[in-house]
């Protein structure tokens, strides 16, 4: 019997190493139909020039907790890039210790998100900006605040005139919310699999490879597709089966919460894929932390298919080829607060 | 009287710079005999040798919010590097929106303090890392939840050894501050005063030099004294006359809970003020924002001695002479979590 499993093994291997190297430029060329790898620069964003000085500032913006009311939260606590662009928590815990309602996204490469949040609520990451600085779960602030807390430091002003030479009142809500999608366009984390689509046929391992095919022949990609392998698009979690309500939970509706549409009941963005190995856990829930769980759940519930965990084993091999080399980020040094900057209010409103 | 006001201004001021010039070598002389600027390398520190290898895995360590049970703080939440090592709120907030019960003290230039906490209860700052960690207002977590988590990621675990080649189990909570500690012992910011105190006479304005002669000459420089300006030695708040309940809170009684003994009631070290300018708010109680009040009530609590309009500001100018340079610091990317890693815990216990 153990011999028997032996041969068997040994075949299965040989059959896919045949079938990975024999198809290793149709294999890519089946791909780039599919995907698109990383741009090799700061990709451009509408009604937004980005330019050094807005980066530098949108840096430290995403960066300061003086932007949330208690003083505690900034954009980066709950979209980390020291860890994947995350949090690493179920749901993010905000003002007061409340419990934000689905699990924060990543930030790196959401630039190229068709749409931001998991109902696609804004139409890109300077819409995104202003949500969670004054979401009473979040950072519970108001702009009012924000903007007196950064005209109250004159090295703020100064760094705002800089990144808005032609305004007169260069610091406002809505231009932090643009010098953070500024900063946000520069988180581009090339990996394995954009080196692959680029031409390297060695960036992939055989079973990262055998996974690719298997992502697109099984249908996973007709919703992960594009350069985010992901990240634009809507449809129904539970398409052909829908997952128990600890995975789904009943009473978030998802983008009919946007439409009031009933045909958008429990509709989300399809998830960029980009950095998931290292972005649990998963679903708008953050139900499930291994991944290899997420891409079977998947499999039931999307396309109706029980995927076997060499299956499985082979999926996760590609997502972790989707792990990018994160841009150096020098860790910057905030202006000093003054004499009339608005004092941290960690009260619940 | 305006005439009058003027005539008396610039004979001060006169006054002032005559004062100055003609003791420049004096005042130097004098300071150096209080002062010393910060060394020019990284301090070498008790029981821990100091390698690249233990800096980057504390620096690791330092910005990772999975050494607290929520997965929400890190060191760096209240010891905030971009913002003068501290985070600005009167006291911190830790685990379940908790209140610490102190001001949490900047980080930087920490290492070259005699003892470590307001109230000098760890030796140093291997023995102070594992404070905050455990405290259960703060992180809330235990020793053996942190090793846990350290070893559920193969890239901890090997850059534990890395940093710790001679053992064979490095991956220990001792180690772990000790890795901490040789981080923080990189956070020097060296300030103008250094340059002043190496030679540079050019490097203080003469506000400043007149801030430092009255500094020393009222008395301050007997317990803001040496490196630290500050940071060594334990003092009566009040000394001469106890502020109100506001500012010193009855409940807290200093390093009376260290000694248990009488004498020891109020007694708190006196603050180390490197980059006390940019480190508001003040005090133990963290209740004054405003550096000139702050100066003004050690006057009279500590010195008996109501300093005037003029003398608070020469103080306070001088005091932000002590505003020093960061070090570069690259933002670390942490090792991703793997299915053993335990999870976040965001109760309170």
């Amino acid at each position: 019997m153990k011999r028997l499993l032996h041969i068997a093994t040994t075949t299965a291997v040989a059959l896919v190493c045949a079938v990975s190297l024999a198809t290793a430029e149709d294999l890519r060329e089946q791909a780039l139909e599919v995907f698109r790898p990383l741009p090799s620069t700061i990709p451009a964003v509408k009604d937004n020039r980005i330019t050094t000085e807005k980066i530098e500032l949108g840096k430290a913006l995403f960066f300061d907790p003086r932007l949330s009311a208690s003083g505690v939260f900034s954009c980066n606590s709950c979209h980390n890039l020291a860890t994947g662009g995350d949090d690493n928590l179920e749901t993010s815990i905000g003002h007061g210790w409340q419990r934000g309602p689905r699990n924060a996204p990543t930030v790196l490469n959401a630039v190229l998100n068709e749409a931001q949040f998991w109902d696609g609520r804004a139409e890109d990451l300077k819409a995104q900006a202003k949500g969670p600085v004054q979401a009473s779960v979040e950072m519970a602030n108001t702009p009012d605040q924000v903007v007196a807390t950064l005209k109250s430091m004159p090295l703020y002003v100064a760094w705002f005139e800089a990144a808005f030479p032609d305004e007169d009142d260069p610091v406002t809500f809505d231009n932090m919310a643009k010098a953070i999608e500024a900063f946000e366009a520069t988180l581009i984390t090339p990996a394995p699999f954009d080196a692959y689509l680029n031409g390297d046929d060695a960036a992939l391992t055989d079973l990262e490879k055998r996974g690719l095919a298997l992502f697109m022949d099984k249908g996973c990609a007709a919703c992960h597709s594009g350069v985010n392998v992901g990240g634009h698009g809507y449809y129904p979690f539970g398409l052909i089966e829908k997952p128990g309500a600890d995975i789904l939970p009943e009473n978030d509706r998802g983008r009919f919460e946007v439409t009031k549409t009933v045909d958008d009941s429990y509709v989300f963005r399809a998830s960029p894929l980009r950095n998931i190995a290292v972005t649990a856990p998963y679903f708008h829930s953050g139900r499930v932390w291994d991944l290899g769980v997420a891409v079977a759940i998947m499999g039931t519930a999307q396309l109706g298919e029980e995927l076997d965990d060499e299956e499985v084993e082979a999926i996760v091999a590609f997502l972790g080829s989707l792990t990018g080399t994160m841009p150096a980020i020098a860790y910057p040094v905030l202006p000093p607060e003054t004499a009339t900057t608005p004092r941290p209010r960690a009260e619940l409103q």
